[in-house]
């Protein structure tokens, strides 16, 4: 299936440097993104939420994480007009198509995972380029 | 489907900071690996072949990219004694089952490319926290 891209009237192209599907792929395939997008797949998280959730990620990359999400239109941020604030974040229609193949990606980690490590226990050093 | 991981005698588990799936996860979720990896799908290729498949990618950031999925098990490198020589990279079975997830996410970014852009062209100037 070859989709137009609206903006250049191009076939959409992962592979074309030019390409804004390149830029878009740049924010899904990255870690924080499949763990985020991952995490509300279950639905509604705060801020804290995630941050517990998704173990290690920093409160600054996680910010940034939640705003390139929200401005590519993946989640919806919410803020409740309580003391101290409430902020809620949840998956917008596009967001939840996106969890399919980032839950897939997540699960061929945890499956592999032994294969992987072995592969690594056994490559040998590289000396040359 | 839970794994252990026999490194650990744990639950292999993306969201925990400690676990070697993270690893993984840091490297196959990665704008360069996607096309690689997608790009391999179709068979054998020479490094010049990926740097011209793969527009805009450095030599030095395919290098690097090889290299790490070498590491991993992803693919083989096949030196040939030939002048001037000749390098080719095939997936191994291992990337070869990590090829499905990944056009999974490379076909969906080319699919909902117009979703992700008019979202962005809607998206207001945040000047908050």
């Amino acid at each position: 299936m070859t989709v137009l891209v609206e903006s250049s009237g191009l076939p959409a192209d992962a592979y074309s440097a030019k390409c804004p599907t390149r830029l878009v792929l740049d924010h899904i395939a990255g870690k924080w993104t499949v763990l985020v997008i991952d995490a509300l797949m279950d639905g509604t998280m705060r801020h804290t939420e995630l941050r517990r959730r998704i173990e290690g990620v920093s409160q600054k990359m996680l910010t940034q994480t939640l705003r390139t999400l929200e401005t590519d239109g993946f989640l919806t941020r919410t803020v409740h007009p309580v003391v101290p604030p409430r902020v809620d974040y949840d998956l917008t229609e596009l967001g939840r198509s996106l969890g399919t193949p980032i839950a897939a990606l997540r699960e061929w980690a945890e499956v592999h995972i032994n294969e992987v490590e072995r592969a690594r226990a056994s490559a040998e050093p590289r000396t040359d380029q």
